[in-house]
């Protein structure tokens, strides 16, 4: 396998491909221009200045570029970085793609599309299994290409099917924990609560926002999805059953000013929320652990309201988890 | 023209067809049975009490019911109440329609379908015109004979039309005012924005709420009716007017809290929710000052943070304005 | 099995020893005084008046007394209530416990205690384990006695340890797909968490706040027991897991207003938070589910910030799930 | 006419009397002095750097100083900038007035002025247009040549008369809407309102708060003012009428934590409250908008919660409308 | 000493003159019609019912009546009541006075005038003692004879001046900790924080707000009494010292939301604050304790967010210390 | 006595050993690295530069640090600065101790335990006198030598004392107005309420949080040293002098999200936490005015809502009173 743009070490120099994942312009006290570029592929993220820049040097050179950069790595402060030899654009004819250069989900899409698919037969409600076999279809390769968010959870490439899967794993503990559960019903909720992202952002890498996504946002998406696939379908779109899908995406964030315009009024609803608020946190409190020393507190976590977590010194189980990002 | 339940003067009799707006079973400490009931017809409401009542009394004579009464309008402790002397179902082959027995906007109907129609005529951009036609002929009915809400504004039949009336003049004078605002787009905007009341209410007497406007609220309602719609009508389903519309109506409640899943992020988005929310306050405040003694405060009006309003001890203009309520 | 008091149809008469759950003095308008009195056993509660009370009546048949009465279940506007034909305080030596007129939870103690006691083998971390069986053993008679609350959920007979029980089981599902959590210390913080309560309340019946859970609360309760038993154990006070585990117990209400002294700071009381809060959310609902009917809303549930939840029509899951209270 | 800062063009020279808007010390890392200068006249704003500076250049060129430039206008990472070859301070006899350095409103003063005063002779009551006529003659100067504020919305010279005379013409259109209205207490209002603003901000250029600004306020210093009016005119000071036009003053802020002491009671004070607000967001808004490109956000808006506002690709009414600052 | 209404027994009968607080109709269930009374006199409040009344009754013994009952005490359900034989309104010239009815604060008003006045002495700066001597003479009556709110502390004749008193003692022992403290200001701010409740109330009996409390409130009224007295005493309207007087009333309730316009900008503003804020709570908390059995809990106590203050077994202190209502 | 650091004056040399309070590495724009030292010793702080640094620099200088300085003060864009000669590190063995470089309370640490010893003898209740008396013995020697916290207020050698001390004096004048109050639980809470913050913090030199004081915080810490003092001291751990002093302890904050598990409900409590409030709040100001010029007003003060506070123009008593840090 080919080294990456993490396998290398301190010293040593490389000839890569990589994706400018961030560049800005800035200028030195004696108005010198340079730009601070943040470079990724599949393995991470390192940062260079590229030094004596020009105003047509940082067009070219812009977010979201593909880049030849010929450097070294070497340690400043503590920190990596890479010294710039030279480096050029590559164009779109030789080949690569912006998601060849994203961190991936932990696990494989197809291992992830196969048991996803495993749930999706326990869906036993008709209106719902054809729903949300409709929707999987036709959102195929986004929903297994695209990440969860732009940066707080599960900002990965897949990390929407991933989040999606974890979610469902969670939904079988506590439907077989409480019997009272409809399990279809939370099952293709879980499959559809966050499948408007892939209208909502623009892709697995260098992820903005879509002008839909921050002017109607993912949960009226894929409720209009859901009504323009029961019309297409012929299904009747004054159903209970129609309806109580509906709610279950529209209500899933759990709180209006999440965005939510309506708060759960679901059993399952409001288990879907849960589980996803969970899911979340997990996530992004191991991410932060994980980045963090044992014995100390990580940074202060902003999507878990700015609390720092404790690593404690004797953490096996953390030790010994999958790294995530 | 017929007496009305509000033109009988205390001590006279009538004999009257009445709907029951609210029946209640009480009893009194000895345990004897009594209905509680809330008559109503177009001039009003008055409350009477139908003693030694049976379980199956309260049954027959319940909230939504259509009665003839015969009885008496009488003073008790400072307000009006009727003494029933006899009452009878009205069967639903003798011609009454519930509609008959609820107060009415202070404008009438055609009235109000013709101005608004001069507005309609303002809305100059093509996707815009066809979604607000197309919706407005397919909830003709609805649209002009529904209260705005079921309690807090406007709950009178043809509310919905006078509420969206009033908020066009409103926009007319604000637009002559502020010329970079895109008239089109706010008039669209107000025709369009409540009308997903007509699937949110059960209709304009004994107004509830239906499970669609409990577990999706209006907002949706009338944005997945847009886009319904624009998929009959062929429209770009992507393209940015369509997505403005969405946004106006999707965002005019203007917070989260009362269930925008967006907050305005338009100028006529913004206006929108203000128009709004001013011309429900000036409704509710207006009508509970028209039942407030001059130099007194009001009853604390819920809609308006509890706040009591005062009435002014000369107070010429609101003695000269038609009644609301 | 004898007959208890819900086993009753209307009409019948009986003899029963029952628990006063709550008196009330009440007097009619012309002045004469009766008691409201709300009896149960473990079936459940029915309402019944007695009438021409005296104030010396209110002081015997007051909340929390046993008494034996005569009487007969009568339908009073769709409610069942009682009509007394007389009712004598039992004695103190006639062999009857408060703790009998008590509903219980749905599963038996002795399973309760089987099951519980299988998670505490998992915990490997030898300062907690020995500290969780010390505590167990300390307050084995109320644990499996008391309920989990005065009235929000788990309100009955045994509700503390199904609580623990229910949320252990939780515990076991995350665990199992999160394999970064330490599964000993998130177990060892599901047993303790509310143990705390068996100081905080007064026992299963008629249940009331102590002094000490009102100015205390069974958060800081628990972790004073805790560095007591430490003491009497021996352990070191200063080390890294008792402090660890005191923050479990201390932070588990997750949030500064509802009494944590501290927010969760470790992954694993993150988690216990969670399932604590989801377990009762969990339970409450579906408690106000199980008393609506289907096609219509809960009541509005406090705890869940006042929202009613749906029952769908067709509800099978529910319709087969055992009935909570 | 003379050519102004902003009619320049790149590496155009010029010799100008210019206002220092802002002046900051900052050094460079290897310990020089420089000063970060803002340059303004009422065509807009520049940056320029003056290096080399000493401690006493510092004191010499400060905040609100007027200073005749020679220099020439550059292109700098996409913004102006003055590159300064000579510096002086124009002394006080040169005949130059700061406020000539400012923008203005986008309307004329005399044309506001007898705007303003149409609307004033709408003013019926004898109190509140004495009142008025007192106070617009006793502050005249000042009312017509100060900001509405320091940096939220129409921060421009005339800018306190531009949103009064603005809020007129929107009290116009709802007056006329809502006959119920007291027309001439709402003109009153809206021409009171923010007249303390005079006795709040140091003036049109450099503004500032005063310190009775920060420790009283404009709602209560232009009530005082009305107060002592009253005494001077020996109006009854506890006549309903003062008290109505105090209200007006007190409340308009709307919100406790805006600093209103009292919340609207008065229809007529909930209207001038929901006027000047709009008023505002509207001018915020519009001035945002113009200086963002089409199909893209603005940046986040301090005045309106945060949000960013969108400006449509189309948008015609913007693009003919005059530009605020 | 004459007996007053508290210092009856149970069946003991009286003839006296009583003041009614409260007045309210009722009628039974078979509508009769009767009078809910509450008198009272200096020593207290007895509640009693009027039966078989007509409207006229209800006119005539309205809330604020003076009244000569002749009637029994008894007791009814464990609290008194008063069985009425027979009741006169008295006539204006009967020289009775509402005031005569109402408890009185537990100090005597010319001790507390002495007290008050030593500490008037103390204040050195001329601007403040001029306005404090000024305003205290104008509101002389008035302010040893209102109370200081109208119902949740200090609700009783001559409270007003009571608490005024009490925060100088507690400002004294703060200003002899704290010498950094201006002592002058912070006792002319005690003086004068609450002085503005003799124009927002209507007096010491009965207690309502004026239009003015309601729609100006006492921060804003003292801050124009002051405003006025320094235009006739010919002070500079524009010195600092009157500006931070002025402040300290302004910011006194040291929260938007609670009324005051500028929260607390000086030492002094803030210490005010919190002077009032204990004075309040003292006082709140001590009545309710005083008005609970040792070892229970009191009601919640609204203006302290509703908690519940426990009264201790062993409570010696409360014990000795006088009654307050 | 030897001249400390801030007694030297612009352009003195000298040769001291400091403290380095503070030290963080940088990078000018030319990318040669150089540390931002803060220095400190018992007389308060100065900046310098360490220029050329290597990251071997960066770890021997480090924050806590003690050092030898020869250097120069300088005056430096109007604050003073050190210029640095040269630099070493003081060993372990040279007898230097890190609360040396520490600013001190502005009260001597004997004179603070007399006094406080004093109020000791006044706690009458023997449980209560008991616990404090073996807890001061305990904790002695940190008592008097940790600051009262980490920067807000009273963050000085000795802080800790102080605030105890000042707190006692306050409540001595409480008491005094109020003799309602429980002295002896009054002083016993002061004294006891901040002791846990010798557990909280690292100590008075370079003060952090200990992951105790992070995960349990001071509240809960000295609730369990009271209940483990009374276990060796064989009290009555259920007796309610007991849970009085603990609810003290536990509530002392007074707002859940300050971290108090229980609200003050007790007279005492409520007493206690607003004294302490008091008395952090005027140290903070006073701190704050103190490094303000007259007439202007402090930067925002965090702890007290981000307020700025007047320094007033003639301010003698401030001027005349101990400056704090």
């Amino acid at each position: 396998m080919l080294k990456r743009l993490l396998d290398y070490n301190d010293g040593e120099e490389f000839d890569l491909v990589l994706m400018i994942k961030n560049s800005q312009l800035r200028h030195t006290k004696n108005d010198k221009l340079f730009l601070v570029l943040q470079f990724s592929d599949s393995s991470g993220e390192i940062r260079g200045n590229f030094w004596d820049a020009t105003n047509q040097d940082a067009a070219t050179f812009s977010t979201g570029s593909i880049v030849e950069v010929n450097g070294k790595r070497e340690e400043y402060q503590g920190r990596p970085q890479i010294k710039i030899y030279s480096m050029r654009v590559v164009g779109p004819d030789e080949g690569y793609d912006l998601s060849q250069f994203v961190k991936s989900a932990p696990e494989k899409i197809p291992d992830m599309k196969e048991e996803i698919n495993k749930y999706v037969f326990e869906i036993l409600n008709p209106t719902w299994t054809r729903i949300v076999r409709y929707l999987l279809k036709k959102w195929d390769k986004c929903f297994f290409d695209y990440p969860a968010g732009k940066s707080n959870h599960h900002a990965v490439r897949g990390g929407l099917a991933f989040h999606t899967l974890s979610m469902l794993r969670d939904a079988k503990g506590l439907a077989d924990n409480y019997t009272q559960v409809n399990r279809s019903l939370l099952y293709a909720g879980c499959i559809l609560h966050d499948m408007g992202k892939v209208l909502e952002l623009t892709g697995p890498a260098a992820t903005q926002y879509t002008p839909a996504g921050n002017m109607v946002g993912h949960l009226v998406l894929i409720d209009e999805q859901i009504m323009l696939a029961a019309q297409e379908l012929k299904l009747d779109l004054d159903s209970e059953d129609l309806l109580l899908l509906r709610h279950m995406v529209l209500s899933h964030h759990g709180k209006f000013e999440y965005g939510s315009p309506k708060l759960p009024q679901l059993l399952e609803a409001e288990l879907l929320h849960r589980i996803d608020d969970l899911d979340a946190a997990v996530y992004a409190i191991t991410n932060a652990l994980q980045h963090t020393e044992k014995g100390t507190f990580t940074e202060p976590i902003m999507s878990q309201d700015g609390r720092r977590f404790y690593r404690p010194k004797d953490d096996q189980a953390l030790d010994n988890s999958r790294h995530l990002e």
